[in-house]
């Protein structure tokens, strides 16, 4: 089978992983209105492409946080990759690694932090859940700090779980010989098989804290010492409150859909946030960007890079960090095509004009 | 089969029951087409949820003309619940009561209102259909609140009763040992089975006053010592009519679109009545809730609670009181997330801003 | 099978006729853009009710050019009768009568107009093609005063045939022993089978006169003892000439998505149209019509009646006169519940705050 | 089977054809996402027809360029007209000569400029990509002058080639025998097969130019003894930096979906084209054509005329020149229909108020 497009690899990763682990990366909350508008959204905004703009070769680097990437694309952060593939985030790191990006790493890693940053070519950024166990939660910020990481990217999306309801019919849970290492040696690694739902749901609406606050994003700035993401806005208002409280960027995100069903598609939310901040931080995005060309919507309506999710799972299961750098290139010669297509040479001249 | 959603409820009712009773509560009027537009608009909507909330728990509980209630759901009016349970009215209003809300209940009951009353944890609202026959009405009103009843919801989008056309088909009838128990006293507890067509159509239209008016809610209003609350409002110069004539609240709501088909959707006509009623009463809705998230978009847009009918009725079908309170806990857990992710401790905190 | 709305009774005519007539009365133009839009564009209307509006019966008479029907709905001008039934346009009348309402009988009739007319009990009106050969024409009018018929329709949407693409695919074409008997006395009777496509279109583009213009319209007017009506406007700029032409009223309509594929539908274009003549004539419609509720919405939006066409020729299929009849009833008993639920009790108080 | 419309053309060449060809022909660039919206673009434009305009014929000839055609509509330049038949390009120009109108020659015919201008009847607009070779180029413009052609059509959409990914799955090649005729003598005139994808692509992307600029259309222009149009403008900025450069017409074209998907549909983008470009030379439009009343939107909206593309290889597949004509008689007839029916008489008389 060839394998053209990220669909492709969300087809061949269907066939390659069991049920308990394709429908947990695949599916979102409720009815996954959401979901599917995240895409859907992308495919309703209209191109305008420039002609005869005299565009030899394309670049496609960016600077994120300083870091040096090669193009505006990064793994966003996701759980649980040993479901998809033995060597878990070891794998996927080295797969972004090889593509010359960077990755978000979960709080849900299976991989201790230490060694997937070890194994890291580009920046890793830890993604933090806040657990009701502060301390727990200050040493995993210590822990991200030490090992190397570049940055603390805050979820603030998911106080308590979405209703994923292909997990709760499938019991979802962690095969033997699967942890969450990054909490591991606070002996909070596990969660039992939940025989009433997912694991998964009953493990985060008991440990982590859905009452974080702006004060407790105060807190984080103030305890570390690299700079701090919110990852899960959709709103100008909480945007403009993350830059006034030290926040050094944000991800306009809704979970992939898997947290608030029908809230607003990520795409839909970006330009508000984008005016909110007025420049005073990067804005990032997730959610639904399949194609190259949503690369160019997300950066014509401001977006400084988009964070790509499930399709970065499905290249993990079907090849390892093979797998995961065949996606990366897969969106990087769509976007490559898409900007010489748009008459763009560099991702400044990927200006909204181009949107409709 | 996992009953996960409220959905799950209504086919595992579709398997419980028969054809004459399963169509009688599922189908609309005509094309259905408002019975399908109760529920797209809802998700035609769009969350912006607000972040970094600290909100540790949620309080849903609501004080509903007096009455506290543990959510701002109650049962709507559905006929003939006998229909879906040996013990008809009597199951629903446990299932209710244990679910620490409301209900209200049908004139066209299949257990005396007396006995539903009396076996009532929470307020019970007498649902009144005029009767051509002034007396029979009168009774009804006098025994409502002799029995208890904490209001009248006097129903006024059927003076005559819509086409439902599966109804027409099945020759809808009340089988063997089901009667109207409230009218029955005074004579009009059965229909015959109507060789040509739905034996309820013929009933009500034979029986019931098409020609209510604004004079009859005086009337009402007048002779009740209990609030007086209008069902199926869908204007903004009849809200505010119902408020010069003495309403106590409103209940937008077109009848979960088996009456006039191709009215609006009750959530598209919510925020016109919200505005001309201008605070003076409360308004509920009904139509298309099957979803947590459908609650705080009615809340956000000026709803004091709403009301859920069919999914009861599944509920009821499958495990009588337990189905029911089955179904009232699916829908206050999903509420409760759905506040937690959008940043509402509380049902004030469920604010306009939230929706799109 | 039971025949409850008249959706079933097409159903029905589709096992009754064979696939010459059944293609020839069901399909439109080319894609058939404009035939679905005809009727989506209704369901795309909501109805705002009005409550308590002390409605006992509902009064649905109303009166055209001076002639009293039982609702404002009447059949529309459709060809070929007998296609449909053995005694053609004289089951068709005969229905109608029953109906108590009014019928547009075609040029195209398969019975001649004397017939028909003398077997009326309602106004006939005389849909005039005019053929190139104008003595003709001057024979088919002045034919049309002396049988008794009450006005002329003349059609103008029709300068040449749509191409309706099943007709040439089925070879359309007229059985032995059915003729177009209005115009056979002057040896336009009939038409033969085209090898290459439907034996009509060739008909009416070799012998209508597709050059026909304003003056003919003073030239009609002026030679019509009669009212003389104009079908198939969808322009404001052209209503408002009608109206200076002399017409005494017009038929929006697009030949039910027969002609012109994607032209607007009717009820999209009722609006602009009776805001243009300002009251000056009658404005009427046909298109999509389906349901009492899309009378509504037609009078709602200013049309004075509506014409139904397929349903009739349905009914007819399925039961000749009765069937007609039935139809109309199907349509009149909708009307009247729509009514009662909209808090309309004639006609007049059907007024544009119902819909939006 | 009846050919009635051109989508009867595809079907029979979807059986006539093999899948290597067919697929070429037939998809467009990624999704298809703008590859449909040309299409649907079209029919959710609505028509306003004029009534009683008394014409008795329509004339459909136009002067484009000072060449007479007998109507508005030209072929496409599309490429290896031998995968569709034997004879090639030869066969279309016959076609279209019989219909009476011009052509599009492609750089990438299979038969050479010289050839087809030989036996063309009407006007041949050699479209021109810009290799990097520019002697080739050069060349191909000079030869193009020498053999007759009436213009140059530079294509400016597809600097690089787009994402077709059926003919990436399908390995596209020319099959033994057939050659880029125009560039075969300088050695360009194949591309062998790719195992890793479309041979196509690879050719285009790495012998043609991508950094064509408007200087480029400087250098043509001045090259070009014969007019120069340019091919791809979706903006009205461009569309006027054309008319400053010299280019004497413009093609709204978003190369039929083939190149940057998500693009705006030609219709959609074909009003600010026309209003940037005010009259200073002609618009010309292709992407989704089908129907007459397709060519009618397009000239009400300001085209001057309107290519067909992919139908013509539908009747070249199906029956060499004489599918070919047929095609074009088939759009030919609906456009004298869609006018005599929108009371145009002549194409002047297709105005914008006919649409909405």
């Amino acid at each position: 089978m060839d394998l053209v497009n990220v669909f492709d690899f969300e087809e061949a990763a269907r066939a390659a992983l069991d049920r308990n682990a394709f429908d947990y990366y695949l599916h979102g909350a409720n009815d996954e209105v959401t979901l599917r508008d995240n895409r859907a959204a992308f495919d309703r905004i209209r191109l305008r492409y420039r002609i005869l703009a005299g565009i030899r070769d394309r670049d496609l680097t960016t600077l994120l946080l300083g870091h040096q990437l090669s193009m505006p694309v990064l793994a966003a952060p996701t759980a649980f990759h040993k479901l998809a593939h033995p060597d878990g985030e070891l794998a996927t790191v080295a797969g972004v690694g090889a593509a010359g990006t960077g990755m978000f790493l979960s709080t849900l890693s299976t991989v201790a932090m230490e060694e997937v940053v070890a194994a890291a070519a580009g920046p890793v950024f830890f993604q933090l859940y806040i657990y009701k166990d502060r301390e727990l939660t200050r040493d995993l910020v210590a822990r991200a700090v030490a090992a190397g990481c570049s940055a603390i990217a805050l979820t603030v999306d998911a106080p308590v779980f979405g209703k994923r309801e292909p997990d709760i019919r499938n019991r979802f849970h962690l095969p033997e010989g699967i942890a969450i290492e990054n909490a591991a040696p606070a002996g909070y690694g596990g969660f039992p098989d939940d025989p009433g739902g997912s694991g998964l749901t009953g493990y985060v609406n008991s440990l982590m804290d859905p009452s974080i606050s702006w004060d407790d994003l105060e807190w984080l700035v103030a305890a570390s010492p690299i700079p701090v993401l919110i990852k899960g806005v959709v709103r100008g208002d909480d945007a403009a409150r993350c830059a006034e409280h030290g926040a050094s960027g944000i991800v306009v995100s809704n979970h992939g859909g898997r947290q608030l069903d029908t809230s607003i598609a990520t795409i839909d939310a970006l330009a508000e946030v984008v005016d909110a901040v007025d420049g005073r931080l990067d804005v990032l995005l997730d959610g639904g960007v399949r194609r190259g060309t949503d690369v160019v919507k997300a950066l014509a309506l401001g977006a400084k890079a988009v964070l790509l999710g499930r399709p970065i799972l499905w290249g993990l299961a079907v090849d390892g960090s093979r797998g995961v750098q065949a996606v990366l290139d897969i969106i990087r010669d769509e976007l490559d095509t898409a900007m010489a297509l748009c008459g763009a040479s560099t991702l400044d001249e990927i200006t909204p004009d181009l949107v409709v």
